[in-house]
């Protein structure tokens, strides 16, 4: 399975750790992270946001110390929200978070207007932080958690 | 990963297929078939369905045909909506269509509550008969279109 992932991933932690295992252990036929370009990233922000290079820096080192199978991995960079997914032919299933299911949908109508096969949705449970709220990079920006939903006092 | 999927799967179709396909292909490390019993398959339903026997024999003859992978599968009475997915700590990922994904959040919530592990969702895409609506055992008995979704005369 050719498997997408698509985010911001910055900073990152460990809700986004758990999407990207989960694309690298489901895409036996290569991976695409989708990552976010900086006007894609700030335009519903309004917290600072890591710059794209370091983002995909971040990620690159990620996915080298957590791929055990030795996957095809591309990062590429994603200028509109439902982009790579509705135009990349080759790709079977989006991994996602339980919010973004509903975009999938969205993604699944315009493929098939555009004659692709519609892509199956791998949904990842969220992960929570010490204090029973989810793990967000909005929530470290403010100081509140680390990148592993521990709480700061 | 192990997998399950849970389903009614009378009168079977290109639907419950597509279901199954994806469990078989996800599933390395086992596939559980949850199907309903006759009294929970007919809770909700004002339709006839086959009894659970015939089921059972139709969705392991369906398995033989398309397991190419050789997984292990078992086929387990489903007596309660939630149940196996709430109880059998083993399964990492449910496969779902678009419309029961919601149910997973639920399933997790109690998960959590039994100190289990949530797990992932599936969701395989609708497959639309002919005519642009989609697939159902419902729509099979009411003799508008058969097993493939092809309407009939």
């Amino acid at each position: 399975m050719r498997v997408a992932v698509a985010g911001t991933f910055g900073p990152l932690h460990d809700g986004h750790r758990a999407l990207l295992r989960a694309a690298l252990e489901l895409g036996d036929d290569g991976v695409v992270v989708a990552l976010t370009s900086d006007e894609l990233a700030g335009a519903e922000r309004t917290r600072s946001v890591p710059p794209y290079d370091r983002r995909a820096d971040d990620v690159r080192a990620e996915i080298a110390d957590m791929d055990e199978w030795g996957r095809d991995v591309s990062v590429r960079r994603l200028a509109d929200e439902h982009g790579i997914a509705t135009e990349d032919p080759s790709i079977d299933a989006l991994v996602v978070s339980p919010e973004t299911v509903p975009e999938v949908e969205t993604i699944n109508d315009v493929r098939r207007e555009r004659g692709m096969d519609p892509i199956r949705a791998v949904v990842v449970p969220y992960v929570y932080a010490d204090d029973g709220e989810r793990i967000s990079s909005t929530r470290i920006v403010r100081g509140e958690i680390d990148e592993h939903g521990n709480v700061r006092k």
